[in-house]
């Protein structure tokens, strides 16, 4: 059975694991005071050519998402996002869970238009009285989206100048961070990222990483006791080591960027393939996301050979899956899905 | 440096990275639903006797406490610990962040005592009017607890028969679950805590993996839509099968048991090593932390050459202090303390 | 200045006054168990042909709706809303600080369609997994809605229907339920809702109370421990006999349905009067709020003499008004109204 | 039937009702916005001698805890009580319903003793490692205490200095501060509490008033947008001007200490009754609510003919009960409290 059902369905890059391994006996101090987070924290603030940044470590996506949030918005504030948004959609209610609503406006392709987002904000503050409103005291958006579609540099720096009109930080969500910023499409560096928004995580768990974000507050802007509020939100990993180590690696010699552009490239060969054959895209995505609209015989056919990820209902007999390159894919993978397929349309 | 200072100071057992690195790039489905929870589960419930038990898989302790206190309890409800319970002091109050109150009870070497915990019952329910407070909804205990101390088989016997009586689930931290069973001084099994408790956790972070703690719902109690519940906290871990695999390691051939037991004579070996020199006990641990009181000055000049950890000041002149032996100590390193230890004292 | 802003602008009816007055000195039990909050249950349970109800007593709405949905709905659950719907809008994330979701639905005229609400729950359970999902737990709507428009006897019961369907239960949010009542267009009563419904409350704070809200579980479904739910949420009030006399009053002799009559018959004067002098309305109400557009400047020149509320800008020159008559209004106000317009319009 | 079992048994002081008679038609603005609540205001400034302070109206107790605490707590903070404290004991966990720690600490006669709680801080604060501890954010004390006892101007001079040192704001529950502050034992007036609290509240609901409690911020230190975290805590009343009404009329001509010490005074004479008759007393109160050990026997038989509140058993064959004389009570209720007691007892 060949899987692309998505990017976090192996395990480490065997770099990481080969460090795990070598370490494994040494005794380290706990919650993230080791060495290693120290090490791979100045590589990752280095890299974004912000040495002044903080960097933290934390466990998964969600957890990471509601840590940051409920930490940097005030308990009458809400959480601006796309629609689509992740934290809206995806998180079963995890930001809510911490007393904050998530404000969504419209999208577009899974992104926040700078436009939707000014007369969101213009109309909230416009209006005299709010005392009975939450209010929007953050900005979230994904890069890549959920659709695996990204930011020009303009955009996010149109919606950045929007965030600092009104005084809220943006926040950008970067668990496939590395198959943004590899893709041939995208215009923007990890510098431009750290420079931008105030607010930022690196995923490690689609992008070669066992598991593990990376946290970064590149302005001096750390909540306060940021420790205690992951602890207080059962969030602080005692062996935060384990995640050093592994941003250690992924960031020494740019291996996180070689093996997000591996990735992206794979899934330019299956967009390709997919376009040869004449396939409908549900979303035209430049990253290692591919959806495509399959016919419901076809689509079930499909599943004997491959794994792949429902997305949605298009009609009655049509349905848009998603199959992901990820850093562990492989050209012959790649090879195998179009062989597949072929044989089964002959 | 020989650090002694707690059991989570190393990654783990050699085996448990062997069968990571030799299922490294096997594709798995996420969250928990792979043939690896799912193997660890059927060991886990077989050495607990228990067939029909559910068995979930989450990251950390506290994490661990705070997902599953806030899913058994009602809103209204507390939970019923012992003073010195690590929920009520040294979780940063997660528990607390999820709405419900810690309701402490006084503790005898770090037990909850069934007499106290009956009177607690006792007075709250025979006064007729407990509109103003919080109801006590579920018992809390550790085993071993924080200070190193066991339960005896009547006592959490005892203590199940109050919980029973007043219809409130019985809750056991194991976090050091096997250095618990595996003491000289513990009269009980497994299979004892599956039949007596209403859920507890076998710890996994402590006790020879590199992170992971396995709920058991032994009495077909397991909330409803846990997996859920477990998203909204910002706990369900995306690679869930690096947990199935680790405690499917730990469950084989009886794993746990043998590197717990191993720990835990090094242990008493400390433990006899510090009697032997006239070492005044802050508590008497029969398990695989010792706590000693130092003088400052011999603590001071201790701290030079082993890492231990500060427990608590006993008077201006002695402090109480921790050394853990881990799965992963060794007799060597036990002698060395001892030779520190002597060196220093000629 | 004539004041027409709101449906509590004023104290109370004076029979709930006088009532107050008469029984200030006698000494009552607190917390809700005196004999007035009994004897205001029982007549509201007698008018809701529902001798088995429970009733309670809260301040205001925002309150009771935030004690109602956490009460009855899981923590991984979330409460279905039209998008206009007050918990939604207007209660500055209540609903969302108890750590619940507001699942929005695209409502008409501020009501949720019955096949809107179906294909959302239909999605959302064909869909075979949820578990990275808020589970919708409940149906919200308001009767009348926040725009003054009512559900048909009809639409009620297919909205029950569905809500049965998928084993959720209904909430309806009375705030100003005698004024829906009492309109001309409404075709159910006071018995339909409480058949219908599986919670709801009758407004008192604007249908001529002073404050108090009662809410009614008709079927043997309150909340266990409730009264301690509404103590936790900082909602018990000491005095809680203030409401159960203001109830009384409010039941006693029809008075609700009285007062609410003869404000409805006031608003659909002002309707008429708006409608004859060619105005455009926002919506067409049939209940005591209206909503007018007004070109800016007469707007501007009208607020120096009549006090409304700003409901939303239509366009650059025209502004959505609302205008609502209370159970403390009077026909010369309405006078008063239509003789400053036209004087202004002259 | 004789009422003396708490102090909120009776509705409002005949000027209160008065007034609320008078202004009931007066058409207002909402949510607190009104000249009644500006003008009370003002006047409780005046009284507390602090013309920059500002003042907000909440209905009830527990509300006003709940909110102001976690207004002007940190999330990772938790607030710091005696172990009898009100928040603690009888508020339903609604503190920790927000997500916060109550800190309990050993109190004396319901008080904290400055030198506990200086212990409690330096402890906390010398140990290196808070990251896994809830940080104290802030003092609550209640005055009187929930045992009618009063802290000396010294006491609280001294608990405000250990506040300051730590940074911590000091705030004062004063659901009863107008029965504290008109002992004869109280060596400190309003002014006095302005000056060394950083919040406080004068409750009104327990002195005279329908309902309500006015919490002042004395020093510019209103919660940003507090309205809003209201708001959102479902505690904003829609015709706050009820509460104004009330509150200017307390203030007026020292009517709220006026009607105070008339409670004072009678509770003395209560005081002096029992002391003379050879009572024992559960606690030496100097405010309006007496403590009295009953012989069980002669509790039930005085139950026949007087209300009084259970406090808590002694021993087998004794209880401790309380009287309380509130605004509303009369000399000749505490003589036909003896004329019973001494008929019951010849």
């Amino acid at each position: 059975m060949l899987s692309l059902e998505s990017d976090y369905i192996k395990g480490a890059h065997e770099k990481i694991l080969e460090r795990l391994c070598e370490i494994n006996m040494e005794p380290q101090p706990g919650y993230g005071s080791d060495r290693y987070c120290e090490q791979a924290g100045e590589k990752i603030k280095a890299a974004c050519g912000c040495p002044d940044a903080e960097v933290f470590f934390l466990a998964g996506g969600t957890q990471t998402n509601a840590v940051v949030i409920d930490s940097m918005i005030q308990s009458f504030e809400g959480v601006v996002a796309a629609d689509s948004g992740h934290v809206s959609i995806h998180e079963a209610g995890a930001v809510e869970f911490t007393g904050h609503k998530v404000l969504t406006i419209p999208g577009k392709d899974g992104k926040i238009q700078p436009e939707n987002l000014r007369t969101f904000l213009e109309d909230f503050w416009k209006d005299g009285n709010h005392e009975h409103m939450v209010f929007p005291g953050m900005v979230y958006l994904s890069y890549p989206t959920e659709f695996g579609t990204l930011y020009s540099l303009r955009e996010l720096e149109d919606i950045s100048e929007i965030c600092k009109k009104y005084q809220i930080p943006l926040y950008l969500d970067g668990a496939r961070l590395g198959y943004g910023l590899m893709s041939r499409e995208c215009d923007l560096t990890l510098q431009d990222i750290a420079r931008i928004c105030d607010v930022f995580y690196i995923g490690g768990t689609k992008v070669g990483a066992l598991f593990g974000e990376a946290v970064v507050f590149p302005k001096h802007n750390t909540p306060k006791h940021f420790i205690n509020r992951i602890k207080q939100h059962g969030a602080l990993f005692a062996k935060g080591w384990l995640m050093g180590v592994q941003f250690d690696v992924l960031f020494t010699d740019g291996l996180y960027f070689e093996i997000s552009k591996k990735a992206v490239e794979l899934a330019q060969q299956m967009k390709e393939g997919f376009a040869q054959r004449g396939y409908e895209f549900f979303i035209d995505s430049p990253t290692n996301q591919q959806f495509i609209v399959l016919e419901n015989k076809e689509m079930e056919r499909l599943k004997e050979k491959v794994k792949f990820s429902f997305w949605e209902k298009c009609d009655d007999s049509h349905t848009a899956v998603r199959f992901a390159a990820s850093w562990a894919a492989t050209e012959s993978e790649i090879r195998e899905l179009f062989e597949i397929l072929d044989e089964m349309r002959n």
